[in-house]
């Protein structure tokens, strides 16, 4: 099978190396050549959950050299920053006869309506549920075991996608029958606990250990659920505290993000949510403002 | 005169020393025993906005030797900070026979209701808007020279304060027949101001640089001009980001306080408005949010 990683940030590595572990020959995209070059000097270098530090080979490509070149793709894991995602989708088009599969894993609820342009037999979306984190361009710590749920949006007879992602059970893909619900429940996750992570610097275990954080993240959960219209607020808000408190000491992508000096996704994760709210009606003043306040870190970092 | 000024962080300091340089014969009252001496052995030093550095004299009393003395006041200036003032109020009232004056300069606005039950025969309330940073206990710097507006609450025939205001020219003390406005607006740049500079840690001037800080601002704005029932806004918003152009330098006393360790006056300053939002049916969530955005911060730093 020849599956195909396009992305290598914290997820892409983390999606290489458990493939790799497992046999499969994957391809992994990078768009830096710089990078390309510390992973074919240094190897993928992965540090596990479990404490082990590995060290794998991976072959890569860049994006410019993916585009150019004609071969088929059994699956082609779309892994990189939703802020990058429109970018992707355009080239992605132009090669669409010779991929079969394509499984989309970005945070917020954007390239959702893009999907029904998909071509190619199967189209999926997945939600990441392990914690990732990006040392540098060749190194990655799994920092949080969990699972990849994902789902098909569109599926022919063949089921390629299902066969390829079932024997990767370290990552424990589970198949979900409603993947729009997985998605949204993801995303009132990365509301209530990414905006706020970044902005006070904390981990995320902080969220419920600082009462008036937690108030400020109450609050963004009611304004998420409304939009979203979910009903089962209480299950809902226990899934989004278990998360805070599994991942304690874990820093938020969008923590990490703003440190590192790189944009943020607050405009998928939070702009999405905002977006959906003002065309149903709904105010979001809490939304409204932690998009500025993330908004006004990045360009006091110079992200502009 | 016996003019006694109560309270010796940055503004009791930055008063003490012009009544000083006047010529007047003040008593600093300050709580702590350790300040008392520092203030002994170092005397006042203040930096002024001319850069001439200035050490007087002063004479300092705890406020329990305050409290015990019967000696009679013509003036005494509440300079303490707005949470430590009610408990400045009820000792007040023990003494209020022996003084004849009493100027108020708490920010915020929740001293207000309690001034009638001043029985002395001057009450006033001021508003300074002039910038002190206290360095240590014994050192301010005047970091920006402007006014004082003050206003009588309550007055005899006397008008033993504005004789003694009068004199105090350095200070720019402007008489104002309408003070509760002027303690609104005061307030408005209170709310716009204080609580985003520290939660950001910018300078005043980074409000209007920062245009998703201008943002924020601008939504602080709104509400609580809408609490206020003020009907100005475009004279008032013109006000706000004057402040913030002349002190584009300074660092407001909520940055200042949070940097220090110390406690804010987020209660006085947002819980003000907040209550009286409450009260008349206003939904505040910028308020709200930053409140608690606030509180979350002096909880991270041990102030709780």
């Amino acid at each position: 099978m020849n599956v195909t990683i396009i992305g290598s940030g914290a997820i892409g590595m983390l999606l290489s190396y458990y493939f790799v572990e497992k046999g499969q020959t994957i391809t992994l995209v990078v768009r830096r050549d710089e990078q390309l070059k510390q992973l074919q000097n240094e190897g993928l270098q992965i540090t596990r959950y479990d404490q082990t530090h590995h060290n794998v080979k991976v072959k890569t490509m860049t994006f410019d050299h993916f585009m150019s070149s004609n071969a088929l793709i059994d699956l082609a894991v779309i892994a990189v920053k939703a802020y990058d995602w429109p970018t992707v989708d355009k080239s992605l088009q132009k090669r669409m006869s010779t991929i079969k599969s394509i499984l989309f894993l970005q945070n917020g609820m954007e390239h959702i309506s893009y999907l029904s342009q998909y071509t190619c037999s199967e189209v999926a979306v997945g939600v990441v549920e392990h914690g990732a984190k990006r040392l540098n361009d060749f190194t990655v710590v799994h920092t949080g075991a969990s699972a990849i749920k994902w789902g098909y949006v569109k599926y022919g007879e063949q089921k390629i996608m299902r066969t390829i992602l079932e024997e990767i059970a370290s990552l424990h893909f589970e198949e979900v029958s409603n993947w729009y619900e997985a998605l949204m429940r993801k995303t009132v996750v990365n509301v209530c606990i990414n905006p706020l992570t970044a902005l006070f610097q904390v981990e995320n275990g902080e969220l419920l250990a600082n009462e008036h954080l937690t108030t400020i993240m109450k609050h963004l959960f009611d304004e998420v659920v409304e939009v979203f219209e979910l009903i089962d607020h209480f299950k809902v808000w226990s899934y989004v505290t278990n998360i805070c408190e599994r991942t304690k000491y874990n820093q938020s992508s969008m923590y990490v993000d703003l440190q590192q000096g790189r944009k943020s996704e607050i405009e998928a994760i939070v702009g999405s949510v905002q977006r959906m709210g003002k065309e149903k009606g709904i105010n979001t003043p809490y939304l409204n403002m932690m998009f500025d306040a993330i908004k006004a870190m990045e360009w006091q970092k110079g992200v502009r």
